[in-house]
């Protein structure tokens, strides 16, 4: 039977299990990336794991959610970030030179790798034909160390793109479009491989920013097929040589196919506060705006920033709208200023910032209070940009801009017949890139310039905390009760004087869940103990895995839920939170407050396989059923007490799931 | 007799007094200006005042100081700022503009007007034969409303400048070499005028660049004389018509004179921390460097950018040393965008800032710990950079330059031995502006296109407290009792995390004392009134009114103190806390909780110019004396409960010391 891209690839790879989907297969990885919230935590675990050097092929460590260092603790985990690169051997991308996934695309992401990266954007580059996924930031301590990562076997969809978009729709159209007739649940499992004329039509940057929005859609990954368009932007990076064509055997089998008619598409805009709340611009016309941003790793890279610059070329920002350009990376920055867009931009109002998440996090040029942002960026959860009640709707850089011009949401057509001379700026790709200028490396250092051969660890950096093995007894008050949609923003807020406390557990746990009920950590200290409920979806959002560490350290037993997300899922497993799936109707009977204890010994009945438990609440007021859907290697994981143990275990038996000795 | 240049000017605008050293005159003022972390509160006083619209020539809103905007609190402050520029009719500066002294001096500062600033740097523009002088915020209302600035006749004395610069010694290195011989005291009282041959070589940059940092030397101003290059400078600008000529009469008289021979400098640096600790570069030479900052209002201008940016012309920066550039105003930024510097310097390794005052105040960019930072800046208090036991150095953009090329201090005459291709890279003007291209207006809103008509204010924003006209009964429980050398910072601490609440008085006086005594104010509102109790020197260090204020919000109606620092002593009557000078016996006997009541009637007391007063302590157990030393005109503004009430008295008189009708 003839395979998909995902399949050839996986197959390339595959240390574990067999290709069908639902199982559990264990995969070789060659590249690894990490960034500055997560990556702290990835370099302590592969300290803890007693680790000497990188076992992949390349990491890469970058500096983009905490640029701006606002405090000396962001500045000294970027310190320790340099210094644990140089004494393992990673590149090390300074702060100011962009964004993990925009400048991994530029200089590493290579078609027909493995890419595991401590970020839920890491999909971006499947754009070029990388296979890349999203983990916990443990995932990828053992992945560099030489482990295999292991996932359950997604099913492969084919999105079909017929067509050609018609003027002033773009790719993030595109995306919008799937996420609001998928939503942010209809990528579970899944992995998304774009095909069809629609798909060729596309440049590079376009099938990036789709597979980047990927993510929104809950997907395990999103991936395109090579072409000549690849080859040429390798070329202009340099890599050519790192092409290698891919396209699905002609008789590929998909689980599903989805067919888009990019003909019929118009500029979409997601609504307050989700990304699938999307609807036409013009329905929400006429709305005032008083700041616009472009950036962020949706669509942070020249092209995308590009058309704005012509749309503003001899026009001038609204006076009461503040519009922000963040690029996705210094090169993408230094190409702009070289063709002299920055310098246009600039005397149209707009305000450059260095190369960072930064908003998109919370970090930096939070809306004002009752006011309306629109943002090119993938995701608009409420607070997400730093205050609460926000009203921050996503677009792309050609809806964002008109509406810095209008100063109110305007579909770009409808400016358009209203200034007449205002035109559809297009993509123009080749311009940009010629090779050797447009690689801007000054601000990589590579493993053989390293400047540190020890970690230096500032005042904030603390340990890794560890859970010990799983024990029988497990259950306790149910400190919350959720709602559907949780996500890892809800769980531990990214905003900036929260993210530099990641180094630091015992800090960061003060703020665990606090968007829900700022009373549950105190809570939690106090009950010394206990678990958590919520509806659908528990943990969507980010790959955050302090979502799960800061609920262990609190001493958090398992989460009840009516369905997890992927990643949170695995994070659960990895700190040793047992997470159990309930059914609707248990879910709406559970009170918060209720004593809720598992009969089962779980220590024992985790490993032996026992997947449905029996839930005693209020000391045999009622019961229900729970179930644990994990794999045997996730059983074991969960019953040593977290990956971590589990992992030095394996490595002392020499088994392939463990780090490679060196 | 003759005139020196400040007397000229002073002449031209005095409503009251002589201009006789150390007697109170009334000045007044042409243009005021301020930023967003005392605007604010300059705006909600007018507000109080009842105006209906600015009376000054002009004043002018900048927002520099919070542009990364990490809380909606500094972008609700920011539109607020907007929406009391539009409702009064002053010029707004959008954030992302500019830092105040910057764009001021580029767009509004004019020779021979008189400017009031609520920033301690606002002398900037004497460098173009501007007077401008730094205030406190209610000063700043006070003037925008039409009354006179009051101060002490300054000294006048001559700094006159002989010889020319040498290769690789600049303004900067003028400035430093002043802070090392006469010492952060050595301008208190003073307005320096900067004459002779040495001046006049010096291009606008280089002299306002010296002005800015003249406020380092306490100074009240500094300026220059008028010449062709202000001519030249103010045409660039596209505001020709605006140059008068200044120069000091023949005859003038000056208390002082300082000669400096400018062939005689080479690079200087300040060493941590306080910027008269300042010795040749070659001192500190091979001091390991982590940061290098260009920028400030002191090094922001574009021909403060320039000579850094042709450095690094085809160099990197070096890679455990990261490089910020920060441009004082946009135009600045646009220039070098223009002329193709930006590209240059990214492709160098720099990581290029919004234009912000940011690092300065420690917001952004904060070092690491136990690392070094050389900055272009005027201040490197201990922990002014955000971090305790901090170590930043203050130089010229050269040897911050030199120093982020080598990775380590070193004199860039050094660098260049070593390099052998590395020229002195001079200060080029003439091709940066020219009419009507050099100058970036799109983000300055005028009175005329005021988008807004009433104030907006975000939900932590508050009302400017006022207390009632002083009663008869002044006394309460002695809340807290202290050493010697209370300084502001001990009364408002100006951390970031508090910062935010300078809009909100309700919120910020939580934070009173608390660096003291972190119980005083809730104490201070459950006691509801009392007073303070201090020993020598209370109230030193900035001239933030916050440090009145609170005590005032939370009720203290007198401070006892052994002595007072002059700038907060002011400030207790602007605020109408009566400062009451007690003896270091009576310091001893008073015990914190004690009850002090004063005998007299008070208010009529203050008005009739009792300067003794007795004061009953626990109801009579025992009493002292404590001394009033205070101006008729501190008395009246005592008596009326602070000067936002005297101010309205006056104005219902007509006096020459309120602000105008309208």
């Amino acid at each position: 039977m003839g395979q998909t891209i995902t399949e050839q690839i996986l197959d390339d790879h595959l240390v574990e299990g067999e290709l069908t989907p639902g199982e559990e297969i264990g995969i070789e990885i060659d590249q690894v990336l990490t960034q500055d919230t997560t990556g702290t935590m990835v370099w302590l675990q592969f300290e803890a794991l007693e680790m000497d050097e990188v076992q992949t092929e390349l990491a890469a460590q970058y500096c983009d959610h905490q640029t701006y260092q606002f405090d000396f603790k962001n500045t000294d985990d970027h310190r320790f970030l340099r210094s644990a690169s140089g004494t393992y051997g990673a590149y090390f991308s300074r702060p100011g030179n962009g964004i993990c996934h925009q400048v991994h695309k530029e200089n590493f992401a290579a078609p027909g790798k493995t890419l595991l990266g401590s970020d839920s954007h890491t999909p971006t580059p499947g754009g070029l034909g990388q296979l890349a996924i999203g983990a916990g930031g443990l995932d990828i301590s053992v992945a560099m160390g030489g482990g295999a990562y292991y996932v359950e076997m997604p099913e492969i969809v084919n999105v079909r793109l017929e067509g050609e978009l018609p003027e002033w729709a773009t790719a993030k159209d595109i995306a919008l479009h799937l996420l609001g007739e998928l939503t942010v649940k209809g990528g579970v499992g899944k992995i998304f491989e774009y095909t069809g004329p629609g798909a060729d039509s596309l440049s590079i940057p376009e099938r990036t920013t789709i597979t980047n929005l990927g993510t929104e859609l809950g997907a395990t990954s999103s991936i395109f097929g090579t072409d000549e368009k690849t080859k040429e932007w390798l070329a202009k990076q340099d890599r050519e040589e790192e092409y290698v064509e891919l396209t699905p055997d002609e008789d590929a089998e998909y689980a599903d196919t989805i067919t888009v008619d990019l003909d019929e598409l118009e500029p979409l805009i997601a609504c307050p506060s989700m990304p699938d709340k999307v609807v036409p611009v013009r329905e929400v016309a006429g709305t005032d705006v008083e700041q616009v941003i472009i950036g962020s790793c949706t669509n942070g890279a020249y092209e995308d920033i590009l058309p704005g610059a012509k749309m503003l070329e001899g026009r001038e920002v609204a006076k009461h709208t503040e519009m922000i350009v963040a690029p996705g990376s210094k090169q993408a920055s230094e190409m702009l200023a070289r063709e002299g867009w920055t310098a246009e931009m600039m005397a149209a109002g707009v305000n450059f910032s260095e190369a960072t998440c930064g908003a998109c996090i919370g970090i930096g040029h939070v809306p004002a209070s009752d006011s309306v942002s629109l943002r090119t960026f993938n995701r608009n959860f409420e607070g997400r940009s730093g205050i609460e009640d926000d009203s921050v709707y996503l677009c792309s850089p050609e809806v964002a801009t008109a509406a810095a011009i209008a100063g109110e949401i305007v579909d770009p057509r409808d400016l358009a017949d209203e200034l007449g001379d205002l035109e559809a700026p297009g993509l123009e790709m080749g311009t940009a890139y010629s090779p050797g200028m447009g690689r801007n490396d000054s601000d990589i250092i590579t493993p053989e310039e390293a400047i540190d051969d020890e970690l230096i660890k500032g005042p904030n950096i603390g340990d890794v905390p560890l859970r010990g093995a799983l024990e029988g007894d497990i259950g306790g008050e149910a400190l919350l009760k959720m709602e559907d949609n949780i996500t890892t923003d809800h769980i531990i807020p990214a905003t900036a004087d929260i993210l530099k406390f990641r180094s630091n557990i015992d800090k960061l746990s003060e703020f665990t869940l606090s968007r829900v009920d700022d009373t549950f950590a105190e809570r939690a200290r106090a009950a010394d103990g206990g678990v958590l409920v919520a509806a659908e979806n528990y943990g969507q959002g980010s790959s955050r895995e302090h979502a799960a560490l800061c609920p262990m350290y609190l001493g958090i037993e398992a989460v009840f839920a009516q369905s997890f997300a992927r990643i949170h899922k695995a994070n659960l497993f990895n700190f040793g939170i047992v997470p159990l799936a309930i059914d609707a109707e248990t879910y709406d009977r559970i009170e918060e407050g209720d004593d809720l204890q598992i009969a089962e010994d779980v220590g024992t009945a985790v490993t032996s396989g026992v997947e449905e438990f029996t839930v005693s609440v209020n000391d045999g007021e009622w019961e229900f059923t729970a179930d644990l859907d994990a794999s045997d290697r996730e059983r074991e994981i969960l019953a040593s007490g977290g990956k971590l143990s589990w992992v030095k275990a394996q490595h002392d038996d020499g088994s392939d799931a463990a780090p490679a000795d060196d």
